[in-house]
């Protein structure tokens, strides 16, 4: 009942960003205090009954993670780290390309961000191909981090973006 | 004392993102859930204690206002509604130019995200020049929206940022 609710506050809007593109706006959410409120407990709920190490840290990728990121990090009492496009982040940082539809960009996360053997949950607002969470697990385990899940508040199935995941991916919606 | 710790986590980088700039680093911050705490209890007991009318909307700044801007969202039963650069955000959109250190860009809201007669507090985690908060107000105004005040983790003082804005400015550490 709860992913109902949430479901229908994820908007389709058509040929955005650009023409045959089906986009999911997830900012309807965020006009309901209460469901942002479900969808948190549900993501802390799974991470509590179904990962049985302590997470030490939610990593986060620019923009949208971070309106999810610091949330469930603060709930559970981890660290947020976030993942920036090259040239965002201060300070040291380790890079790594990924790959996106169309060629190859850059990601970087602050050196300090992540110590080594640190348990990591990647979450962002929805899974496609795949490619920007596979480029935040290699930064994350560059680090010295062991990315013990993905977890996405929607899956475009059809895109098989966990086939390029070395982790396990949960997914609240399924579109 | 809160603000001791808080300010102790803000590391400055020195020459980024160009030379000649020192920049306030905030994720330090996030690797510690215990101030983050701290800073989101303090900014919701400032709207408690300060503003007499109820807030009916978060306005938080790509991206980094979008860390801070859930969080305290949630904590008020607010929603949350982001401001962005133009073409990243869906849907029907209101635009302004605003001015930056050299030149002009443009940011967008979504058209629906703040309703005509509600309150808003504008957050982000820093005011420098002021440029992209004014932006923000802008933004807001035209959607029809009433700015409350701006709230901000750190304020630049030197930079008089404060002078281009026309609502009461909150910041809990000055720089």
């Amino acid at each position: 009942m709860d992913l109902q609710r949430i479901g229908a506050l994820i908007r389709d809007i058509p040929d955005f960003p650009k023409k045959g593109i089906l986009f999911k706006d997830i900012f309807p959410l965020f006009q309901d205090p209460i469901a942002v409120e479900m969808v948190i407990t549900h993501i802390v709920n799974h991470i509590n009954t179904t990962i049985d190490k302590k997470v030490d840290v939610i990593v986060g990728l620019d923009a949208r993670g971070f309106l999810f990121g610091p949330l469930v990090a603060m709930r559970l009492g981890a660290a947020f780290a976030p993942v920036r496009k090259a040239g965002k982040l201060p300070g040291e940082v380790t890079q790594v390309a990924y790959v996106k539809e169309y060629g190859t960009d850059v990601f970087e996360m602050q050196q300090d961000s992540v110590k080594p053997g640190q348990n990591v949950v990647i979450v962002d607002d929805l899974i496609a191909t795949g490619g920007s969470a596979a480029g935040a697990q290699q930064l994350v385990e560059k680090l010295g981090g062991n990315v013990l899940e993905f977890i996405f508040l929607i899956e475009l199935e059809f895109l098989k973006g966990k086939d390029v995941l070395n982790a396990p991916i949960y997914s609240m919606i399924k579109a």
